[in-house]
């Protein structure tokens, strides 16, 4: 996918920012869900980080049933993800969705790498206070979905497939059900 | 101490940026060791975090020789510190010296509140993956210091007076102890 998202983008001066997505935010239904005018930018990979899934002081998230995706800092590791191009008009309600103003998220700025070599400041998130806990798996699709629909490196989204889920039988929200159905009719298209 | 040096400052544009220390560069002399053009903006408060002090990857700090500080969210609590303009041109060598490049430390983004209650877009560090650990007494001395130096509430000076040293009984580099004794001499003076 071409990444003429991000051409002329000045970091993260001017109108536009860029946002590094780790989690769900990696499926473009997902992201424009609520973000309708993010363009999709590259895809880039954080060095001595480490995906890793919890609940914010132990409490479980009422939408994903499961942990959610953050990250944290681990020599050696690396974390891959979307780089989406967003109107800064949009970085309230981003932060808002991200779970900043609840204290869950807060904002990083952190340096990507794409994958011809260049550097690029990114926003993201992670959460400092969590309990490790296994996502759901309706979660975890989405993510897996969103690597795939966004071309991850092969062998980080067999890392993805391999994350144990937890043994949540319920459902999510429709809104939810209705883009992993989506996706799933999208992706095994033949 | 008047607030003068933030007047006009919009936000994180132009040629500044506005740095929330709560460790170490709490303390002028300490800040200008390596940022000589840092001025002094304000106190503030960051809400919803708590100071810790540890170990990165348990390996203990050998510019202090005990855990360095940092923040993590926890809802109810509060971190004051002392926002400080800093120049542009002086961000990337903040992050080195924030250990950010040695993944140590992540850049993040806060709102602070100040005392008249206004609300202010900080850059500011912490630590994601640590073992908590006590800071040196030194260490401790600095933090303090700098609390009373610029004017941090008493009661959180009260906290951070209470905080349990660890029980390193060496020296630390010859200019942090020539700091802590010009410190010492400037805030005893009668």
């Amino acid at each position: 996918m071409a990444s003429s998202g991000c051409e002329g983008h000045a970091g993260q001066e001017g109108e536009t920012f860029l946002y590094f997505a780790y989690g769900s935010n990696l499926l473009t239904e997902r992201i424009h869900l609520r973000n309708p005018s993010a363009v999709f930018c590259c895809v880039a990979r954080l060095q001595d980080f480490k995906l890793d899934f919890g609940n914010f002081q132990g409490k479980t998230s009422e939408r994903w049933h499961g942990g959610i995706a953050t990250i944290f800092q681990s020599p050696g590791d690396e974390v891959w993800g979307v780089v989406w191009k967003m109107n800064k008009s949009n970085l309230s309600s981003l932060d808002e969705q991200e779970g900043v103003k609840s204290g869950v998220y807060v904002v990083i700025e952190i340096k990507v790498s794409t994958q011809e070599g260049k550097e690029i400041t990114c926003r993201s998130y992670l959460m400092t206070n969590y309990e490790s806990a296994p996502p759901s798996p309706q979660y975890k699709k989405v993510i897996c979905m969103g690597a795939e629909e966004n071309g991850l490196p092969l062998e980080y989204q067999e890392k993805l497939k391999a994350i144990e889920p937890n043994d949540y039988k319920g459902k999510i929200s429709d809104e939810m059900e209705e883009i992993i159905k989506k996706g799933e009719s999208k992706l095994y298209r033949t």
